[in-house]
């Protein structure tokens, strides 16, 4: 896919097929995201990949926008790794893009995927870190429920033009 | 450009060709940010483009790592408007991503950028609030010189092995 069309139609996707992801998609799609930038090229971050069934249905009470999770094959959780920053505070923004990176290669192979945030809210991070047992240093950023879609969205542009300011605000 | 290609093979870029940067492309690049998932889809973004010679080349010293943007023609700077978040905190997610998407339709149309760190260094954010005079409202996240690439850098996949755990830390 075209890279201006995987922005133009990416969407988030909460539904999805009974249907296995390939172990090889995965890998692309992990490999998608470490390629993201990163403060110093640092790349701090850690991946925890969750195909186990009851792990999976058992985070649907762990996060407000996690229902859908008992439908999905897979999920993906994003960390940031606290101890392998060279400039302090950008593991978040890092992370962050990592996740689109993400999202991007998911939607270009025909998978659908949804953004689900963690930090910086307090009880969401307190049970990824429970539930999966994550050292001090390893903070969960988000985590995206991922699958074969079984929904379509339309898809339109977000382009504002009172969004933009030119050389000055 | 093929989205797994441009993923692959974007680069941070710092140096540039003294050329323009069409107003179109400018245009297409503030559409892919703009086109970026944000929590509740809230879009809580800004955008400052600058092409006024004068502002960029007094930037030299706004920003330890931002030497090269006397070369550059053309920079972005996304900034969170906290006036528009739906879900507090997660604006600085939601202008990463939208700096990620910016960063790759650069690069598929054949420009190069480097994304510079803001947020949440305190003397950064105060030195970009003050020259844009932003609003209280606004937060700078990062900003990005962009312009024709003059050089050429290899890229390498960063997947590695150790940063991927399976159903458990």
């Amino acid at each position: 896919m075209e890279l201006m069309e995987a922005i133009r139609t990416r969407r988030s996707i909460r539904k999805y097929e009974n249907r296995i992801v390939p172990e090889e998609m995965v890998q692309e799609i992990l490999d998608a995201a470490m390629m993201a930038p990163s403060a110093g090229n640092a790349q701090p971050w850690q991946f925890v990949v969750v195909t186990d069934r009851e792990i999976l249905d058992s985070m649907q009470d762990l996060h407000p926008h996690l229902k859908m999770i008992t439908q999905a094959p897979l999920g993906i959780l994003i960390c940031g790794d606290l101890s392998l920053e060279k400039f302090a505070g950008y593991w978040v923004q890092d992370c962050a893009a990592a996740m689109q990176n993400m999202l991007l290669a998911t939607h270009a192979k025909g998978l659908g995927a949804v953004w689900t945030g963690i930090h910086p809210v307090g009880e969401r991070v307190m049970a990824f870190r429970k539930l999966f047992n994550l050292p001090e240093h390893i903070a969960p950023l988000g985590f995206a429920p991922i699958g074969w879609p079984a929904q379509k969205l339309k898809t339109e542009s977000r382009y504002r033009e009172d969004r933009v300011h030119i050389n000055k605000w």
